[in-house]
């Protein structure tokens, strides 16, 4: 089920700028597929789009009103049910991110039916899965894993995408995560589904393709995590990958949300083939993202070449250096 | 949420003694829990217990009617409707392992309301969990774990339970599947919980206890399936086991329902301390638990033994042999 583009992107009222994460992200990755932004009174976020209301975003083709802002305990509050139905009233979907569903707000749900507007939870899925086969399917798939929660693996899958396009690859960038979904137009929130589909969802995430197709598999969680390993795990046996990228963040000492320390990238590059070769016995790891943002330039240089001298594969920082060392190893690698 | 006792089981129209599986198990292990069954005109099931209408089960005492029958589907057919509604009006609450939800019959959910009754759906937990928070809880814990689904985890931990008790152990089963939450009374189908919760349910099931407490945790899935190790993982995480047994099914070629071949049950043991350490250090494998139904007395006595030599640590058949040599083993490793 593909969410319809372009998009308006909701800011609400949020409180400030990271509130709005989602809708940078959009903007970040899929510009073209935005008309603007909509802010209510007292917004302090912007993610640089001209600002529309919702008949002026219609008027530009809007097809989808996409929530870009998250709110304490991921609820939809009274006062943006007028702007998610005045958009509704004007010809568009809806698309969220949030816990909350969009059809249990009485008043969204009856103008949902009444114009025939598709609701996007994209938390979720209405997808029924089946479960893993754990059958080796052709075409190839490249997964970001990371040493802990939150490290940047969305961003280096869909820097990845970017730079595997540029050199004429046919690759496509599949979310597992929220924000991934409205980035993509289309995914899973694979932390949402029932525990013993984690694999399946993943295989029907990443379905069989032409040899040369890459699915960028954006990864979730990290096999070192105690709250979430189950999640990685299951994902990397059902996208199977040929390829995985490291992501790791060199500042942070413990995992978020625990106590836990991090893992080393060595322990990551192991557990990770050592448990990926279940369902790809060629599993490798092609490269290492490091996000360097809580760096200066120098430092961030130097992090990344110790990196890669250390464990021997291509080091970047998505974001500030791009993927390119990665994606030349990528194409060395799997001609 | 306890399961109120004793039980009527019901076995409906089971087409055969296969079907009646649920019902069989908690006549193996909560004998005592039982007032009867009830079976349906054409049932071919028999748990060997009186056969009871529902006037008959309410004047014994029964507190819950217990579905005891697996259906193809795990649908509720509708000439089961009759039987579950009258139990209602008797005043018992009931129970079922199936898919379909007790609640979404609507003279079900009419008669329990009328009644006051309970309807327990243990595949779907009404408790609200939280993620893992990974932090070592006071408490002893000892985890099934298995080369394969469907190789005897169940009944190797409520045999451990059997034996630890008999030896005046404080242990208690905590059941992870549908079959086994009938059989404790309580717990979780952890393959059912959203897939962030898998390690936080986990926890929930086996909180903070006394020092010399022992949480026997029914173990799911393995780490070498395909489909489900995402669910294995979590469980292990969230269950953070001090010792495990490991439980085989030494005639098997390939892992239920895919193509795959059986780990060793070396591999097994390295995975398991491996990935368990990271929520206890001091996770060790304490015993093998060989499921030799499929052979001779002679041959049975073989592969077990065969087996102790092979890895050094007491091996058993649960169901067979019992479990004195790995809980003797447990006593000694834990004073």
């Amino acid at each position: 089920m593909e969410i319809r583009k372009p998009y308006l992107l909701f800011l609400g009222d949020a409180p400030d700028q990271l509130a709005a994460k989602t809708a940078a992200g959009v903007v970040d990755w899929r510009l073209d597929w935005c008309v603007g932004q909509m802010r209510l009174p007292g917004c302090q976020a912007d993610v640089g789009l001209e600002d529309l209301d919702i008949a002026g975003a219609a008027a530009k083709g809007a097809k989808t009103f996409v929530i870009g802002v998250v709110n304490a305990g991921g609820v939809l509050p009274d006062h943006w049910i007028d702007a998610i139905v005045e958009a509704i009233e004007a010809g568009m979907d809806v698309a969220s991110g949030l816990h909350a569903r969009l059809g249990a707000l009485p008043r969204v749900a009856e103008a949902a039916k009444t114009h025939g507007a598709q609701l996007h939870d994209v938390r979720h899925s209405t997808e029924r899965f089946s479960t893993g086969k754990g059958v080796k399917r052709p075409g190839r798939r490249i997964l970001t894993v990371g040493t802990d929660c939150s490290v940047g693996k969305k961003y280096a899958a869909l820097a990845l995408e970017a730079e595997m396009r540029a050199r004429g690859l046919d690759a496509d960038f599949r979310a597992t995560g929220q924000t991934g979904v409205l980035i993509a137009g289309r995914g899973v929130a694979i932390d949402a589904v029932v525990a013993d589909f984690i694999a399946g969802a993943a295989e029907w995430l990443t379905p069989a393709a032409a040899g040369d197709h890459w699915d960028v598999v954006e990864g979730q969680g990290s096999l070192f995590h105690p709250s979430f390993a189950g999640v990685t795990l299951g994902l990397l046996h059902g996208s199977q990958p040929d390829a995985f990228v490291v992501c790791h963040e060199p500042t942070r000492k413990t995992m978020r949300g625990v106590t836990h320390p991090l893992p080393s990238i060595a322990e990551v590059i192991e557990a990770t083939v050592a448990a990926g070769k279940l369902t790809n016995p060629e599993i490798r790891c092609v490269g290492i993202a490091v996000n360097t943002a809580a760096l200066g330039d120098a430092e961030a240089r130097a992090v990344i070449d110790k990196t890669a001298a250390e464990h021997r594969v291509p080091t970047s920082d998505p974001v500030r250096f791009g993927m390119a060392p990665i994606v030349e190893r990528l194409i060395a690698e799997f001609p």
